[in-house]
């Protein structure tokens, strides 16, 4: 990669299976070696290893049914204190000068907030002073501390954060997510043989892929990515080979729309049957439900000059028992006849940044899944974005059909 | 206990083996709710969980055979941070408000030595506005950081001298030191079935006995705890009853000028034959066998009119080998004509503050022992405390004489 020959300053993360054992750590250290014999600065952002952040929510909950989340987040961020350490030890095993910073001493700042605060500020005078002086950095990733000295954590996908963070903050040339795939896919591979790596794609594309629950990265660490324009690379920590770049303006291959399709399972459609028309009726349900940290996901509503009128939502499936108890205690608030609930429903996406300019890509979806004889059941859009919500069954075949027709199946 | 009835500050520590499992921490939450129910402040001082600290060895030697300090102490500090927030869920499902400080965030501020660091200032302002909140504050021991902000251990028995620290600068009350024993026993119950429990005994003699492998306490601890007068208690997390009180002027019961009787077996006494006598000949040795670390206790050596001598001092059994190789390889510059070792002796020491006003205590000691057969290889003294080297065959037998001797024994 050209960017790797230039002397540069470039930050890695590295997950918790990349980290996951001795092996692996020792694994991870060849892998910094070989950045730093580039002549490049490195800074390293780590996870916590495999599973030990499950087991240690684990040990709290065997203390506590609901422990306080100040002390999880001061219980947690043991776990990545342990691997940075692990981590600086292989690199001086091999000769390397390399120091362990925690999140508080790399000087990440956040909100007052346990469990899932947001970055603030980065103070980033101490690793740069060690970066200085030819040392290899390694941070903790998913940590912070607040201006008044509380450790916390930013919640899912925190390492990921952290390293887009402190490459925005150093002005880093690049950040490197390494993880136990090789790239961003098409689709998902494991599922569709078809499937292909890009070699780019855009901030706002990945946001799509990553919302609609593609897991490679997570959407905050995307989000702050775009927002300070630190060019991401995600690429396997496994094996040598190139990754996926996503940056603003992703070179589109052989003038492709639709870069990839998102699929998820598990969803139901609620329909709030024969609800009042009023003002604040819509309102009034997605309030409710909120409260109850229901996430809502594709909302239709068809308003007609009736008294009443059918309300459908969609949400996982694991949401409806809350949803469906939520929605009984507030019935006479919500003033309405009956409810109506459907599962085994699948979410279907195809995202490309070049529908913006491009009429006619949804049209092109449901006549795909027409000629396969796949019923659509809900629809939503976004201007880089087109969901449909089908049958479980249909789902996979729908992708197939979807990867083909807009051209991604094919190689490059 | 007249002390804990008044309102006051207590600090409370809890070794390793009390806070094992989780079942333990429940049991230590006990603990310190009683204490909180007085009406008392209190603060907790943890060890890491157990086995804690020696998995956490085992993993970093996996990885390299001499760790880097500094990494070493990153990665033994997560130990006491995971005992810390579990023991702060552990209140908080009792329902009192209890919040956890890591060494850095208690302010514990060391000097900048990594593995073995001496604590230089306390800055207690975090800890003092949660107690004037009326909360449990629960505090990481065996830690520290630096002035530049590097995590810091303070070495073996570590949490003892993080809890006797905080109560001199917090200007506690009473320092709990709660442990596996019930307190401080005239000689270890364990070997001696007449040992019985002191009811309260000296800074100072205390420093001999823990000095001389008694155990229970950490001398620096003791040490820290004479020069800031902070008044101790050794007592079992495990039964409700009456520990040991450690303070500066100890009620003698029954007039008893020795206070407890330690031992210590696998002692070996090292001869060096025929050294040439030179003012130098002593100091080179003893630097020599420093530089390698080897701890030599007791030193004895006839100072005659001829041109050699002849040099005994006693070290650890484990250490002979390096002792052995050590002087050999500085033969040519020591000056001397041979070696012997004599393998398989014991150490046994009387210690009493009364002794200072009491002439004939070593003399009635040597008589003792002569009673009973038992041959004495070695002599030392200091102002509370005679130590004898014998086989380590007459070591209990000497203990068993002397502790009855004595009067020791005896109930009050």
């Amino acid at each position: 990669m050209k960017e790797g020959e230039e002397v540069g300053l470039i930050v890695q993360k590295f997950g918790g299976t990349s980290v996951g054992s001795v092996e692996r750590i020792l694994n991870v250290a060849e892998c910094v070696k070989e950045e730093k014999r580039r002549g490049n600065n490195v800074v390293v952002v780590v996870s916590a290893m495999g599973k030990t952040t499950d087991q240690l929510v684990s040990l709290a909950k065997e203390i506590s049914s609901e422990p306080s989340k100040r002390e999880m987040d001061m219980l947690l961020t043991t776990g990545e204190q342990t691997t940075i350490a692990l981590l600086a030890m292989a690199l001086n095993q091999k000769g390397f000068e390399a120091e362990s910073f925690t999140g508080w001493q790399a000087g990440i700042i956040t909100e007052p907030v346990h469990g899932n605060a947001r970055i603030t500020k980065i103070n980033t005078d101490a690793i740069e002073s060690k970066l200085s002086k030819g040392k290899i950095v390694i941070v903790a990733g998913f940590q912070g501390i607040t201006e008044e000295g509380a450790i916390t954590t930013l919640g899912r996908g925190g390492s990921d954060t952290t390293a887009v963070a402190l490459a925005a903050a150093l002005n880093a040339d690049r950040c490197d997510i390494y993880t136990d795939v090789t790239g961003v896919f098409t689709t998902d591979p494991r599922y569709v043989k078809n499937a292909r790596k890009l070699h780019d794609i855009s901030y706002d594309e990945m946001l799509e892929l990553a919302n609609l629950g593609a897991g490679v990265l997570h959407p905050r660490a995307v989000e702050f990515a775009k927002n300070y324009q630190v060019q991401l690379e995600v690429r396997s920590s496994m094996e040598k080979i190139e990754g996926t770049v996503i940056k603003e303006e992703a070179v589109v291959e052989q003038n492709l729309i639709v870069r990839g399709v998102a699929f998820e399972d598990e969803i139901t459609r609620v329909t709030v049957l024969g609800l009042t028309n009023s003002l604040t009726s819509l309102s009034t349900i997605f309030t409710t439900l909120a409260e109850h940290h229901i996430n809502v996901d594709i909302i239709i509503q068809s308003i007609t000059e009736a008294e009443t009128t059918n309300l459908s939502f969609s949400i996982k499936t694991e949401d409806l028992n809350t949803t469906l108890k939520v929605l009984e205690e507030h019935k006479a608030l919500l003033n309405y006849e009956g409810i109506d609930a459907e599962n085994h429903l699948s979410k279907v996406s195809i995202v490309g940044s070049g529908m913006i300019s491009n009429p006619g890509v949804a049209a092109k979806m449901f006549e795909v899944l027409a000629e396969k004889q796949i019923q659509v059941k809900m629809v939503s859009t976004s201007e880089i974005k087109v969901s449909v919500v089908v049958n479980e069954v249909d789902m996979i075949k729908a992708v197939e059909a979807l990867h083909d027709s807009f051209g991604l199946s094919e190689s490059k």
